[in-house]
């Protein structure tokens, strides 16, 4: 997949961060010309689709500093240097929902937004979800808290925006139709 | 929705280019203890489901440098500032394939990545396709080549992750429910 491809001729570093990266990079197009690119360098992440015995998602709520305001979420979280995305499932999981599961299996990967950020999510769906005595803590400046919701509760959700981003509404879609 | 929510203590800006900028925000969390959001801005974006007459979708395959690779996604852009979406949506429906359409309807919108970025995407879905003479070009510096695919080929494209973004990938599920 290397159609159009743009060779890399200079690479200007901006900003690293704690999470994200910025750079610029110079390009040769297709057509001989130059053009900058500007991207942001993201380590990945996992979304897990938490589905209880009696059909139910577990979400997330929690607030998004980068769109002033709180979202309800499927669970989610970012790779750990070096760590199998399956890992990172389990973990974040067991993190944000306080849940284990017998069943862990992944469904695809998505590049969230290609025009300017190589993070990629890899999907999973969770299911004999089991309560965990003392489950591991999150990151200690995550606030979060958990809704049960039925596939139409989900639907609802979106429909007002009380659901807003794009992991969660392809996860409702996916539910929906495995139903 | 404000929950949990973050107050800005301090912001300080990082890096401002043609498409995005970025800053750090310093923010007091709701156990009143400080941390810090990396921010990039964007001024969001369109997408387009386009449905041919005989049931096809138009995608666009371009190279997207963060990625390295080129990908197959459904048409999109950036919005111009000031720009209603559905301005940009029919603007980049005919930049990027070349159509008018007869029907633009305006279908939901949704964050591509909440936890580093503020780009919303809203999505339309056209139909009464038509093609324009001498349609509009898009960047000078966009190299697009169109496909016309069935949902099931659409599918398959995702299968293979020829088709690898969350917007596409909802698109694809979008299109299927409606059959």
């Amino acid at each position: 997949m290397k159609k159009f491809e743009e060779r890399t001729i200079q690479s200007e570093h901006h900003f690293s961060g704690r999470v994200i990266s910025l750079q610029v990079d110079t390009v040769q197009l297709p057509d001989g010309q130059q053009a900058k690119r500007e991207i942001v360098k993201h380590p990945g992440a996992v979304a897990i689709i938490a589905l209880t015995d009696d059909g139910k998602l577990i979400l997330v709520e929690q607030y998004r500093k980068a769109l002033e305001r709180s979202l309800i979420e499927i669970p989610a979280g970012k790779l750990e240097p070096g760590e199998e995305p399956i890992v990172t499932a389990r973990r974040e999981l067991e993190e944000e929902t306080g849940y284990g599961c017998g069943e862990l299996t992944y469904i695809q990967s998505f590049a969230t937004s290609p025009g300017f950020a190589d993070e990629v999510i890899h999907l999973y769906v969770a299911k004999q979800l089991f309560k965990i005595d003392q489950p591991q803590a999150g990151d200690e400046d995550e606030f979060i808290e958990l809704l049960y919701v039925t596939i139409e509760e989900a639907e609802e959700l979106m429909a007002s925006q009380a659901i807003y981003d794009a992991k969660t509404a392809f996860a409702i879609l996916w539910a929906k139709m495995q139903k």
